[in-house]
């Protein structure tokens, strides 16, 4: 008898549906759903940049659409296919993407008394408004509790949970008074479809927990009471009505009701998962296990590994977050990543490249492409930092920009583009070379997300830089796909995560392999980098770079002699 | 009795001819003629990009054609006008522009037997084939005769004498033992004019000598024989067929011969003035004297001022040139420069800025100003290093490449056009700087040169740059005008050039004077630039720079708070 799961993915401007086939992973259905406010999506506000809110309505709209939109083109393409053999749902989102809630955990947004209040809707990630609240929460760990900040890379985020809800108790505190709690988007749609919105009694997710909000099982959970009266008494009063404890996603949060079964086309009692991040599911659906480098290739990266928790992790310094469950149960699940990886490319194209590369952006892109192409390593003469948008791992400063070096008068924009190229990959290695100098081995390369899946010629240049070969996860859809299994594993279709991902997943034929050649000029490049990433990122550097342009020249001259 | 003098101005692709009314340097004629042969007058080899040759009968032709072209306008402006009236005739050209001869004084390239000998030709000053040549002399001048390289900022170029003879001794020997001497571009066309081309009797500029030739009265005028052997001993045998006395160019190299009188529309004897180089004689005109910097901006700039010669004068490292009497009778000519600054703003244009900004070029740069002009200094948040075709002064490194750092994910080319200006701008702070630490102190700056005259912009933000007024001289034609000058001081029309420059120099009445706020705002940015300047152009500067890039983040939240 078949079975399947659906995947609900949570993005940033929609939410897409997966139906997925647990004989053998085929994906069934699939439609997606563009958040019909604001800007794509977005609510905005034109006197400040750094607001980004979500108006929590869509996502209801979203859930209807999208499930019903899998389950009709699941029931085209397949003649026998029943709602009854859908036996699991998982959920994945953005986040931190905090929102503010009633006792019932009613969103303040969907509320009349809250039509088109900001503050009173849903925090996205992107949102940074609260710079300065990260900044005190920072300052404040670093002098109370500096183990705080040793699970989350140093530095508190103006993205993250309390952040956040410091800003609203700040700046909208009518909002905050209102707010009976406070929900993560991961952990809110699970409990609507389950009927479990009391804050009380809703199933939180571990990784939403563990990688924003300061959450860790070994200091009791949530951040104490005295360092949150630190920053504000009114958080202190808030910890007591969060949550105490939070759970891996394979856990249910229950089952769907019958009211949205109803909505949905799906009958009552089916079991869904405990929420969790978009990246933490994919890196799951991408076959993450120990030794296996996830690596989420989109605007910006995330590079998330999983290692026994059985056995004692040091502190890595420069990861954005290590917490136990939050990929795999029984796992610290690790997170690194680069603030800009797509968006420099974008804003490159965007900014700085002629119409005699082509029209649109896509044809410029092609025309680049087309001139990197003739290039070979170490020909232009060029090197970049890839810190267009800060630093995240392993410097973790976002009070980093971009640099260029190498330029002659005939330096042309597809020497540049390949240059830009060339440095993400570069500061993809610095990840893997921090990861292996704590004992984090890297053994194996997976690739998914956007640019893995479009951009050989970038799947080359990291394969050669890194000297590794570079897979890549079958599925074009791996969050979407991650929620499917996990709402498969909650609802015991398979033991466990790995014997899901043994039936579901899988990398594509085409595997980029390391050019040895290409490797060894990289290797020099490298050298030439990371002396520039040293004396730019880090205050302790001291040294000298009068060499740095010259062997660039001399690495020129002896690959096109 | 009106009085003119005429000026001929021999540029990289064009001969320009200026007759010049010697009572109030009104310009009444003028006429460019193109050089007909090769690409724009420069002779090419497609397997060599370093070639950069010109036909000899191309500067005859230029001769006859922009002299009668200014004299015909001028009779056609000036009912009253006669040839008899012009009392004198200067000659400046490019260089180190040399030519093989034969005895009597004639090119090569001019004999049916070397005719499409591209080794035959005139070496132009760009011909950078002789690069191994210059890096022999410069080790071998480094070792035996030190003092040598002290007055030509350490090393010897490929763009200069020696280096050219020596590589045609090396790569043409027939070429070579036809020669029976070589003769620089500045010192032949006045020959030409006055039946001296004969290399024995020849007119020789001191200018040309001093700065591309190692000549100094100090050391006995040519390098020495031993020294030469050591390069080459058909050097030392050339010596003796070159010249043991060099002169400055208001001594007259000869009369106007019948003959060429007759080709010109002339009459014979007119006074023709010792050649010169360009820039050399075009700083008279901008009104050179004690204290007055002449900069002449244009795809590169050059960076000259003057001391008088009776006081002594310290080496001062990274100047390009130090030579008395090769710009004023009885002063040092120090020269200096940047060996890129309106090609580094063509090569951005020409590479790097869409269509947005315009179609043409010219359209680019106005769309680029015109954003330009909507920024303040330290908003972009953007550093240069103004090094994409090396660094002549004061790091004299060729060996260098540009540098761009600050670019976030919103960077735009306006402000990177901006950012490459001030860079530009930075060096030439550092060549004024570098000046007064060795006591020659810069009262005032005098800009010539198209980009003085066309970029209003880019003057003001030199002024604010500089801290100082940033004044630019009335002639378009500073060279032609001051070969005029030349011809007319030779032919004693004036007692002394400083007496000329009284009658006939001018700058205009729009005078660029420094902002006090912008330019409190560069000395913040010169500070980061001299850093970065430091960092990678010394081999013996070390340190730390970890702060650069967030010092420009903080300036640039300031400026824009």
């Amino acid at each position: 008898m078949k079975r399947y799961a659906l995947g609900l993915d949570y993005g940033t401007n929609s939410v897409r549906s997966l139906l997925v086939d647990l004989a053998d992973g085929t994906e069934v259905g699939s439609m997606v759903f563009n958040y019909p406010s604001g800007e794509m999506g977005i609510l905005l506000d034109e006197k400040d940049p750094h607001v980004a809110r979500q108006n929590p309505q869509d996502y209801l709209d979203g859930l209807v659409a999208a499930t019903r939109g899998a389950l009709a083109q699941a029931a085209e393409k397949l003649p026998d296919f029943d709602p009854s053999q859908v036996v699991g749902i998982g959920v994945d989102t953005t986040g931190s993407t905090p929102i503010p809630v009633d006792h019932r955990g009613t969103p303040l947004g969907l509320k009349p008394e809250f039509r088109g209040v900001l503050a009173a809707q849903v925090w996205l990630w992107k949102d940074h408004t609260a710079h300065a609240e990260a900044a005190e929460i920072t300052a404040r760990a670093s002098e109370m509790r500096p183990h705080y900040l040793a699970k989350c890379g140093g530095t508190y985020s103006s993205e993250w949970f309390w952040s956040k809800i410091l800003r609203i108790r700040r700046t909208a505190p009518e909002v905050f008074a209102a707010a009976h709690s406070f929900v993560e988007h991961c952990d809110w749609i699970p409990a609507v479809l389950t009927g479990t919105t009391d804050p009380a009694v809703m199933s939180r997710s571990i990784c939403a927990a563990g990688h924003k909000a300061f959450f860790n099982i070994e200091w009791g959970g949530l951040p104490d009471a005295e360092f949150l009266s630190a920053l504000d008494p009114a958080l202190a009063e808030l910890r007591d009505r969060l949550y105490v404890d939070a759970r891996t996603a394979d856990r249910p949060a229950g089952t769907l009701t019958a009211e949205w079964g109803a909505l949905l086309g799906l009958p009552e009692g089916i079991v869904v998962a405990t929420g969790a991040f978009d990246v933490h599911m994919g890196a799951v659906a991408a076959g993450i296990s120990e030794g296996t480098l996830v690596k989420v290739l989109g605007t910006s990266t995330c590079d998330v590994m999983v290692v026994d928790a059985s056995r004692p992790l040091p502190d890595i310094p420069g990861l954005c977050g290590v917490v136990h469950g939050s990929i795999l149960p029984g796992y610290y699940g690790l997170e690194a990543g680069q603030s800009a990886v797509g968006d420099i490319f974008l804003w490159f194209v965007n900014h700085l490249v002629p119409e005699s590369y082509g029209h649109t952006m896509a044809e410029k892109f092609v025309g680049l492409e087309a001139e990197m192409a003739t290039l070979r390593p170490g020909q232009s003469g060029l090197l970049a930092l890839d810190w267009n948008n800060g630093n995240r791992s392993i410097l973790v400063d976002v009070r980093l920009t971009g640099l260029l070096l190498g330029q002659t008068l005939h330096t042309t924009a597809g020497e540049m583009y390949r240059a830009l190229i060339e440095a993400t990959a570069f500061g993809a290695l610095t990840i893997i070379k921090r990861l292996e100098e704590y004992g984090v081995h890297v053994n194996e390369v997976v690739n998914t997300g956007g640019l893995a899946i479009k951009n050989a010629a970038l799947m080359q240049i990291y394969a050669d830089v890194l000297g590794r070969p570079m897979k890549v996860a079958q599925s074009e859809q791996t969050c979407a796909l991650g929620a499917a299994m996990f709402g498969a594993v909650a609802a015991g279709a398979f033991t466990s995560l790995p014997e899901a991902q043994r039936v579901i997943c899988r990398t594509r034929d085409v595997v980029y392999h390391p050019n040895a050649e290409a490797h060894a000029v990289y290797a020099e490049l490298y050298t030439l980098y990371r002396t520039l990433h040293d004396a730019f990122g880090s205050a302790t550097w001291s040294g000298q770079l009068a060499s740095v342009m010259k062997n660039l020249l001399v690495l020129r001259e002896r690959v096109t002699a």
